[in-house]
C-alpha cells in the first residue's frame, strides 16, 4: 500500500575530507522517499522552487513517486551546506537557506489524503502536524526529528508524539530528549511520551527497536569505505517506511518492523557509498535482496543460512 | 580442555556517579579467569603480595581455577584507582601502583605447560611472549591488550601478534594500532599484522569478528543499569576463551567462536550489574543460559525461537 512522504527538498553542498560538491539533490523528503520507492508507491510532499531542476521530477515519476503533492513556487529552493569531519562521524553546517520553505505550508491533494501510511521525514514538528490533520485516519503514522526541534520547538515536538506510532531518532538525540545516558532507558521513556515504537539510529553501530515488550538490536551493514554520510538516517526511514507500507497485514507487528528495520539499514548503507542520491538512483532489487541475506547471515548467532 | 589464564591480578578504588569503594578484587586475570570458569577449567598465573586477602585464593579454587600458578610475594598487591564519568562510557585512572608487579616474570607451573588453550590477558606484551615461551604448542592463543602498550611498547606487541590466532581489543585501540578510522578496515588490517581473528569490542555497541572471509557482528546485551563497568573487557575475552576451550573439537571454527563472542558478551553483561567480581560470583549457569536465549531472540532479524 502506498506511503506518503512528506519532509524537506533541498540542493546541498557537501564537504567531505576528501571531495567537495555542490547542488546536490538533497532534504529529508528526497532521500526517504527514493529509499522507499524500492518497495511501495510514494506520494511525495514538499516545495522547491524555480531554480530546482524540472529532471527530478521526472527521476520521481519513473520510481514510482507521486510527485502531485510537490508544489513548485517562485523563488529558491532550500540549501543546505555541511562539512564531515575526518573520521566522517560528526558535521557542521556551514550554512542554511530556508528560501521557498519559509512560508511552506503543505496542502495535500485530495488524491492523498487517503493514503494507509505516512512518513513525517525530519521537518518541523508543526509541519508535520499540519501534514497529519489533512490526513483521514492513517493506519500508521512513522515520524524522524532532530536535535533543532528538540531544543527550539520542543512542545510542538511532544504534542505531534501523541499521534505518532514509531519515532525515528538518533542515539544523541533520544539521550537528549529524554535526559537518559542509558539508550535503553531513553527508548523506554520515549515510549511513554506517546509512540508504541521507537527506533533508535547510532549511525555505524546499528540501530535499536523498542516494542511493547519487545526489544530488537542490530549492527550496521559493515563498509570499508564511506563517501558521504549524508542522506543516510533519511534512507533508513524511507527504507523503513516503504517496507512496512508493502508488507503490513492488518497490524504493524513488531516482527515486522524489526525486518523493515534491517531493509532501512540495508538501503542507508547503499545511500552512503556514493554523495547525494547517486548510488540510489541505480540500485538494483536483487542488490538489496543479495544484501539482505549476506547482513543476515552475519548477525546470526548460530547455523548459518544463505 | 583447559585454559590457561596470565594477566594482573589487583585491588581495586573505584569511583562511579553514585558510589565509591575500595580494596576490591580487580586485575584483567581475576576477570578474564572467572568468566572462563562457567565453561572449563582455569590455570591462573598471576602475583599477588603479603596483603592480598587469602579468601580469594579458596573462592578461585572452589570454581575450578588452578591458583599453583599464582605466586604470592613479599611486598603489596598491585593497585588501581580509578573514576567513571557521569555516563560511565569513558574513566579516568586515578593512580596506578605497580608494587609486586614491577618485577613479575611468570614462571609456568610444570603442570601448565602443556593447557591447550591459552588466554593472554591484558598485560605487557613481553609478559605475554614470557608465558609463551614456556608453553608446549598450544592449540590456541587468545589475547587481549590495551591502548598504553600501543603506545608504550609497539615492537613487543607486534612480535607477540605474530604467535596469537585471536586478538580482542577495543574500538579506540583498534583505530590506535591501525590508524584506520573505519572498524572494517582496522580489523582486516590488524589480520594482516598476525592473529587469524580480530574481536574488537565496541562497549554498549557490541562488537564484531573477524574471520579470513567471515564477519559476525553483534550489539551489547541491553541493560538499564550499569553499576561498574570496569572488568567488563577482561569478562568478555574470559568467557570467549572458557567457551573455546570447552566446545573447539579439532580447529578452532569462525562458527564456534561466533557463539563464544555471544556467551563473552553475556559474562560481560552480567559484570557490570555489580561492583567488581560480586555478581560474577554469585552467577548461577542457568541464568547465562536464559540471557543468551533472551539475547539470542532480540537479536534475531526474522522468527523468534526461544
Amino acid at each position: 500500500m502506498s506511503l506518503l512522504v512528506v519532509g524537506s527538498i533541498g540542493l546541498d553542498t557537501v564537504k567531505t575530507p576528501v571531495e567537495e560538491r555542490s547542488d546536490l539533490l538533497g532534504g529529508s523528503a528526497s532521500y526517504a522517499a527514493l529509499g522507499a520507492s524500492f518497495f511501495t508507491p510514494v506520494n511525495l510532499v514538499g516545495i522547491v522552487g524555480d531554480d530546482f531542476p524540472q529532471s527530478e521530477f521526472q527521476a520521481w515519476e519513473s520510481r514510482g513517486i507521486d510527485t502531485r503533492g510537490v508544489q513548485r513556487v517562485h523563488g529558491n529552493t532550500f540549501r543546505w551546506s555541511g562539512e564531515y569531519a575526518w573520521d566522517l562521524n560528526t558535521r557542521e553546517t556551514r550554512s542554511v537557506a530556508l528560501n521557498v520553505f519559509e512560508t511552506f505550508s503543505p496542502t495535500l491533494p485530495e488524491e492523498y489524503r487517503a493514503t494507509p501510511f505516512v512518513l513525517l521525514a525530519n521537518i518541523a514538528p508543526n509541519l508535520q502536524a499540519h501534514v497529519l490533520d489533512q490526513m483521514n485516519e492513517p493506519r500508521f503514522v512513522l515520524a524522524d526529528t532532530m536535535d533543532l526541534w528538540i531544543k527550539t520547538t520542543r512542545s510542538d515536538l511532544d504534542r505531534l508524539l501523541k499521534r505518532v506510532d514509531l519515532l525515528i531518532l538518533n542515539d544523541s538525540e533520544a539521550r537528549e530528549i529524554t535526559q537518559e545516558t542509558s539508550l535503553i532507558r531513553a527508548g523506554r521513556k520515549i515510549q511513554q511520551s506517546g509512540p508504541r515504537f521507537v527506533a533508535i539510529k547510532k549511525g555505524e553501530h546499528g540501530a535499536l527497536l523498542f516494542g511493547q515488550d519487545e526489544f530488537f538490536s542490530c549492527g550496521a551493514y559493515p563498509l570499508e569505505d564511506i563517501h558521504d554520510p549524508t542522506g543516510a538516517g533519511d534512507t533508513f526511514a524511507g527504507g523503513l517506511g516503504g517496507f512496512v507500507s508493502a508488507h503490513a497485514q492488518g497490524e504493524v507487528t513488531f516482527d515486522l518492523l524489526r525486518r523493515a528495520m534491517i531493509y532501512g539499514s540495508v538501503l542507508a548503507s547503499f545511500c552512503v557509498e556514493a554523495f547525494s542520491l547517486e548510488r540510489l538512483r541505480h540500485l538494483r532489487s536483487d542488490e538489496i535482496s543479495e544484501r539482505y541475506k549476506m547482513f543476515k547471515a552475519m548477525s546470526q548467532f548460530e547455523s548459518i543460512s544463505r
